[in-house]
């Protein structure tokens, strides 16, 4: 059963995992706030990420540039053009004009409505290409000169590899883009995060490296439990191929409203390097002393989008499900994933002991896991609640406890229930909740 | 001995946490890159603030909003002229002009050099207001009209705490500033990250809230290793005080170029939801069930900048020191702010055995902890990088261990080494590692 985009927003709303931005006013269409258990997910996803791609591997380094760059970084990406200019985009005919060359409210062309002009004006694709291709001077090994910051870069961490490539660096940011016709909830917006990895590698392996990345990335979804029947690749035809890419694949994850991309893996072997050793007269080649050979290194970048893959593990683990009789809506979030990772449940909110018990396990497990405490309700409405935002686990204390020191854990997907001993609970959960 | 800045940036540089934005091209002013480990300690930063702010208490709830908003909520904080307009400014007499109005060259008033136009405009002080004032709106109890989203945003968590006063919402997000003359290495850039707080209270009991802000923010430096004597809070005199504001204190630190604002916490009144409830025409007022009494809440707000506090660590760990005669620069920073916490040095690395045994002790410890391995050079030069950079704990494995399996467990501050077990190293690190 496939589900709907307006029952994931309903969610998200009236759960506090996004909602409208400027909403007093109206709402501004294309942006969205992160409300306590969105900006969880994301905090997670971009966790996750990290996690793989810089701490567990020997080859990659993070880094967080400034958004705000050198004009001649844009100039030599060939899109200086407009990059102060305040634009308006006619909703009719698609066409783009300098706000101030327009004087009345309609589109000088066809008459049509007008966008407001657009405070940041880059596009996507250039923002990240121009902020990545401009580190990837400075990060790159000028080797011989002895004065190449990407000798810096690799001495910072360790030296527990040497400054060869292949070698990655990791980033995630914001990125704006001038986006006409925002939608999708989400899912195209003008406003949004970025993780983005620019992998440096020697031509002679750079197809294999594409190869190795495009599956790499492809696999990471599945980690975090996407369905392998909703994700698939796709290559890029010639005639949607970027001017700078050799060849792209696009991670596709099936969406309500169709296969969209999560996530874009560029071929874009010597582009960046030569305009920008072009553009700063710098020698951006690099020595490969295994080959003798001195040559621009390739890149392959794998470009994801939070928000995207935010929203397609939301849609992905929703689920309405009728378990023991009872309907019931359940976000099978992987536990990584989950905002909330064990609930406090205490059965008997009148009987002081049992509170004082459930509120100490509550300050115990917090300091190690983001929990949540909740006493407000009949314990099937406040599963229910938890079932509803992705609670991998709730532990309930009742009388019972006050004699036997055991507390129940109710497990989210399959509503089992396990008798534990208190000081148990925690290599429990522990042992649950780890990711390898 | 206090340290001069250029210490701090040469090490920086040296040691890739921070470097200049755009170098290859000249570089850029007011624009800074943080490479391997600057990404790292800003985190750690990021993660001690929220993990205190947002997990450790239940009145405050996390939120990431749009950096884009609607143009009313910018209207509402006085500032839509200029919103979307390139502006310049001169350099020398200080004036700023739209750069749509500039022919030549130089300043048109005194023909001063003019700085390049800015791609976006916002004054820091406005856009954090209006970003915050803004969400002041839906998050705010509109109780008794039962559609108000600061009930669904207190719904999400939990309902571990009823929809009351006091409230907080917390942030992390990059902000840009106009600043005509960046200076003083990351401490004054036009591109930032901010930690703000937006704490809504009864009026009755603000000036103990803001009392209590002022006093829990301060305190927040010195849990993380701060320097009591290089810390003082400073109360803003009438004439400097911003127009929103009953009254603010700045935290301030001793940097090497003076005693300058790390974060302030401003005492804003009613001002931002009455400016706010007039341009949305909402009823942005809250019925107080205790008091019987309704009003607009009163808004404390402490307002940190990410940058500034790394920097102020950087600042405030640096030594230079002479330990059993020889001398050694060392950051004695924090455990939960080191962006390493533990090396793995092997003695010999020439002995394959010892190699595979330290190989195998960091492999198990970097799933737990920012690890390192390094093994390019002697046992002194090893320790003195990770000193350099502030790791706590460093790790040798030698021959001795392949008979006894013990290591040798080196602190960073006394320079005093334990011999542990393997199998007791993680327990030993997790214990020493641990915040409170």
């Amino acid at each position: 059963m496939a589900v709907e985009l307006e029952t994931i927003v309903s969610l998200c709303k009236r759960r506090g995992f996004i909602f409208q931005s400027s909403e007093i006013y109206g709402g501004l269409g294309g942006a969205w706030d992160y409300g306590p258990l969105g900006v969880e997910l994301k905090k997670n996803l971009k966790c996750a990420w990290w996690r793989d791609n810089v701490y567990a591997r020997d080859d990659m380094e993070g880094l967080d540039a400034a958004i705000l760059m050198h004009p001649r970084v844009w100039e030599a990406s060939g899109h200086v053009a407009g990059f102060t200019d305040p634009l308006v985009d006619c909703k009719q005919c698609k066409k783009r004009f300098r706000a101030d060359h327009v004087s009345g409210p309609g589109c000088p062309e066809c008459g049509g409505e007008l966008t407001e002009p657009r405070a940041v004006q880059f596009d996507v694709q250039d923002l990240s290409s121009a902020r990545w291709s401009e580190r990837s001077g400075p990060c790159l090994p000028a080797a011989g000169d002895g004065t190449g910051d990407f000798r810096q870069l690799s001495r910072t961490c360790s030296t527990r590899r040497a400054a060869k490539l292949p070698f990655g660096i990791a980033q995630i940011g914001k990125a704006f883009r001038n986006e006409i016709t925002p939608r999708h909830f989400t899912f195209r917006t003008r406003e949004f995060e970025q993780m983005e990895i620019e992998y440096f590698v020697p031509p002679a392996s750079a197809d294999e490296w594409f190869d190795y990345w495009v599956k790499e990335r492809y696999r990471w979804y599945l980690k975090y439990g996407m369905r392998p029947d909703h994700l698939r690749l796709r290559q890029h035809g010639p005639e949607e191929l970027a001017h700078y890419a050799r060849a792209t694949y696009d991670v596709e994850y099936r969406f309500p409203m169709g296969w969209l991309e999560l996530e874009g893996i560029a071929h874009r072997g010597d582009f960046d390097l030569k305009a920008h050793a072009q553009a700063s007269g710098r020698n951006l080649t690099y020595f490969d002393d295994r080959t003798r050979e001195r040559y621009f290194p390739y890149v392959i970048e794998p470009s994801a989008g939070v928000d995207r893959a935010a929203l397609a593990f939301l849609v992905d683990a929703y689920r309405e499900e009728e378990v023991r009789g009872r309907r019931r809506v359940v976000l099978r979030l992987h536990p990584a994933l989950a905002p909330i990772k064990v609930a406090v449940l205490p059965l008997l909110r009148n009987r002081a002991e049992v509170v004082e018990l459930a509120r100490k396990l509550y300050a115990d497990l917090r300091r190690r896991f983001p929990a949540d405490y909740n006493d407000t309700g009949a314990i099937g409405k406040l599963y229910a609640r938890q079932d509803e935002v992705g609670t991998p686990f709730c532990v309930t204390v009742d009388v019972q406890t006050l004699e036997d020191h055991q507390v129940t854990v109710r497990d989210r997907d399959t509503t089992e229930q396990v008798r534990l001993a208190l000081d148990q609970v925690v290599a429990y959960l522990q042992d649950k909740l780890a990711v390898d």
